[in-house]
């Protein structure tokens, strides 16, 4: 299989890490998104919104979208498991994913797309929009502290694909000078577990 | 299992049109947002982020997050099948479905939070972003329409959840004045058939 991927973008790494965590072998084409690599006609008929990450699978068909992409892995090769088992728990970890990726990934990434108008090229930035979207990821780290206040890892007892969405988003928007403070014990002692894991390099 | 729910709100709904085709019974509590019903101390035990719809299981564990919701009846409940069988089919379902939600109903969504001032008490709305989404909605049409020109359902041949995700998206976002004209006549044609489904009108 052969990933389309963004050194820098902040989704393509969440693959990455689920492809490290269960040491799937791959291949990698890099991607300059500033230069516009993503919107060739080629890469357009791979993923017809332009996006990284993509997946190409041996037989050719080619997945799109993050989260779709991780599951697919988790369904594929299940050790470690990272969706979960049991309908409840499996469930549980969907909807603290979801969070994750509603609450910090998407503001981290708008926040950046509209601050730094790095594809002002392609898109209309609205700055006010921008600095919402930062203070509004800042309105989760509460939330996601109080869940590890009570659970070693943010969907429970287990390390799940909501821990990898979580590190993504939050060392992404270091890039929009957001930092997790000493008011975030919790969120900076799973931050330091994480950063334990070989996966966090990926 | 009892659902908080609100009648007009669009993601309260892809959860009554998951029930309804399932035939699941359930208990309804309406909540009245524009009030701040899901703002009380006893909703947000509930559901940190105050969102609907939540679906509380008999057992007391409350769920949120709509794709979370959805994914656990489809597998608490699997006739009819709305997340697919088989690993690529799944990956599939799930890539449109994640295409619905990122590419029409957030945008449907915001472009609604942030153009009609309904919840200006609790939000700092943003009318250039709100307009950006509703062209940003628009834009994701032409992607549905050439997907919805060589596929009976928008991830294949069997009805999914995608299909329910972005029905809901596309009818809320008459509330912005935005209209699917005769330029897409798959999606009309398909918007026809979800109109026939009994499930609509959950």
């Amino acid at each position: 299989m052969k990933l389309y991927d963004n050194a820098h973008a902040p989704n393509p790494r969440r693959v990455r890490m689920v492809l490290a965590e269960k040491a799937i072998e791959y291949e990698r084409e890099i991607l300059d998104l500033g230069a516009g690599d993503n919107l060739t006609t080629d890469f357009c008929s791979k993923n017809p919104t332009a996006k990284v990450p993509v997946l190409e699978l041996d037989d050719g068909l080619c997945l799109a979208e993050t989260g779709a992409i991780c599951r697919f892995l988790d369904e594929s090769y299940p050790q470690p498991l990272l969706y979960g088992s049991g309908v409840k728990e499996r469930a549980k970890i969907d909807m603290w994913d979801h969070r994750m990726e509603l609450g910090l990934m998407i503001y981290a990434a708008m926040g950046f797309q509209h601050t730094s108008g790095f594809f002002k090229d392609r898109m209309t930035p609205v700055e006010a929009w921008g600095l919402e979207c930062i203070k509004n990821f800042h309105a989760t780290l509460p939330v996601l502290e109080a869940q590890l206040s009570n659970n070693e890892w943010i969907a429970g007892d287990e390390f799940t694909i909501a821990d990898i969405t979580a590190v993504c988003a939050i060392d992404f928007a270091r890039v929009l000078k957001v930092r997790v403070g000493d008011e975030y014990p919790n969120i900076q002692r799973w931050h330091a577990a994480m950063k334990q894991r070989p996966s966090y390099a990926a």
